[in-house]
C-alpha cells in the first residue's frame, strides 16, 4: 500500500531493545514493567543512552550553545535523500571519500541543497552482533566505516540538511587512541546534523527518494532517538 | 518552505522535557548529563514513563500479545488525518459524542479507512501548567475531555487507524472512583492505536491533511513517545 498516495514508504529504523550495540559496550536501552494485565494495564518505563539505537545527534552535541533536537526545523528533516551505496569496497577501516560523491555526482547529478546525505556500507548486517559491530581490537579501538573529514566539508559546501551511516559514527574509527571527532565537528559546527546505525539503506535508491528523519523531541537532546523512514515515488 | 515538495509541515508534538504532565502527575521525563562540553562532546541519558509526552499506545498497551510499538506497519502510521474542531463547546468532562463524528461527516464526508481521527478539544492551551491539564478534583479524580465509548465503536466501523486528543487520554474523566477504561479497550482491543497529549491542532484543517504519527521503535514498547507531524497539501 503506498503511503501519501505516492510513496512506498521503507522503514530505515532499527528496532530498539536491551541488545542494541553501543559506543561504550554496555547496555544502552533498557525497560522496567511498573504495572502488568493482571492489572488490566500494561505500563511500562525506559532507560536509555540518548544516544541508543538509529538516532540523531544535534549540534548541541559538541556545540555549547548549538541546536537542540526540539530546534530543528521540521524542513531541514523531511528532505530529499541521497544514498551512496559503498557497500562492494566497504572494510572496517574505509572512510567515504571526497572522491565517492565526486562519483556519485557524475552518475546521479549534484547533491541538491537541504539533501540528506546517507552512506550505506553494508557495516549494518553486523547490527544483531553487538561485538562485531563495534569491532574493537585488543587496545579497545574500533573498527567500523565512516566519513572522511574532507568529504564531510565538500558536502557542507553542497550545503546539506545532515549524513547519515549505518555504522556507530560517521568518524568511523578515530576513536583512538585518542578520541578524534573531525567529521562531527565539521557537520554539527556547520549547524547540520548526524544519524548514526541507519538500517535497510539496501532497500533506498540512489536518488529520488525522501526521508523523514524524525527525533524524539527533547528540549536538552544533544542525542535522541528517532525513526528514520525512506519514502520511494511509486 | 514546502516539505516533499507539495506540503507545509505543522509540528503536532509538545516539546519534552522535565515539566511534562503525567497521569500519576509526578515527573515523567528526566535527563542525566554524563559528560559535558569540557570534555569536548555532551552526553546525556534518558529516564522516562513510556507514556510521556506526546506519545502513542500500541494494542499491547491493555491486550496481551497485542501488536507493540514497532510491530505497526507504516501504512497506519503515514495516513489521512481528519480533525475535529471541538474547541467552541470544550469544557473538563467532555466527551466526544457520536453525534460530533456525524455532524463532521455530513460537513465534510464519510471518515476513510486507515484515517487517524484527532480530537481537538482546544485542552492543549494547559498544557505548561500541569495542575491545570490534569485537573484532579479533591477526590483525585482527573477531569478532561475524551471521546465516549460509542464515539470509538463508531470510528471503528470506518476502520480508522487510530484516534488522537490534546488530553491526557481518550476516557477522558471516566478515572475515578476506579479506573475505567472503555475507549482504550475499544480502540487497542480492535488493534488500532491511540496518540495522547496531541499539540498545535488548531493549525491543521479539517481534512486533506496527511499524519505522520512516528513512535520509537521500541520492541517491547506498549508506550512510546513520538513525533506527530501534520503535512497540509499546499
Amino acid at each position: 500500500m503506498l503511503v501519501l498516495g505516492q510513496f512506498e514508504a521503507v522503514d530505515l529504523t532499527h528496532t530498539l531493545d536491551g541488545s542494541a550495540p553501543t559506543w561504550t559496550g554496555g547496555c544502552g536501552f533498557s525497560h522496567e514493567v511498573k504495572m502488568d494485565y493482571d492489572q488490566g494495564v500494561r505500563v511500562l518505563s525506559y532507560k536509555c543512552h540518548a544516544g541508543v539505537g538509529t538516532h540523531m545527534d544535534a549540534p548541541s552535541h559538541f556545540i555549547k550553545g548549538g541546536a537542540n533536537m526540539a530546534d530543528i526545523p521540521l524542513e531541514q528533516l523531511i528532505v530529499p535523500a541521497c544514498v551512496l551505496d559503498l557497500s562492494s569496497k566497504m572494510h572496517p577501516d574505509m572512510f567515504v571519500m571526497p572522491e565517492d560523491i565526486l562519483e556519485y555526482e557524475r552518475k546521479w547529478g549534484r547533491i541538491p541543497e537541504n539533501t540528506l546525505v546517507l552512506a550505506y556500507t553494508g557495516w549494518e548486517k553486523y547490527w544483531k552482533d553487538s561485538d562485531r559491530y563495534r569491532n574493537a581490537d585488543s587496545s579497545g579501538k574500533m573498527h567500523f566505516p565512516g566519513f572522511h573529514v574532507q568529504t564531510a566539508d565538500l558536502l557542507l559546501d553542497r550545503k546539506i540538511a545532515g549524513i547519515g551511516i549505518d555504522s556507530l559514527s560517521p568518524d568511523g574509527s578515530n576513536n583512538k587512541p585518542a578520541n578524534h571527532f573531525p567529521v562531527h565537528e565539521a557537520i554539527l559546527g556547520a549547524g547540520r546534523y548526524i544519524i548514526e546505525n541507519v538500517a535497510h539503506l539496501s532497500k533506498m535508491p540512489p536518488c529520488g527518494a525522501y526521508a523523514l528523519a524524525l527525533p524524539m523531541k527533547i528540549a536538552v537532546g544533544a542525542e535522541a532517538a528517532m525513526r528514520l523512514v525512506g519514502l520511494i515515488p511509486k
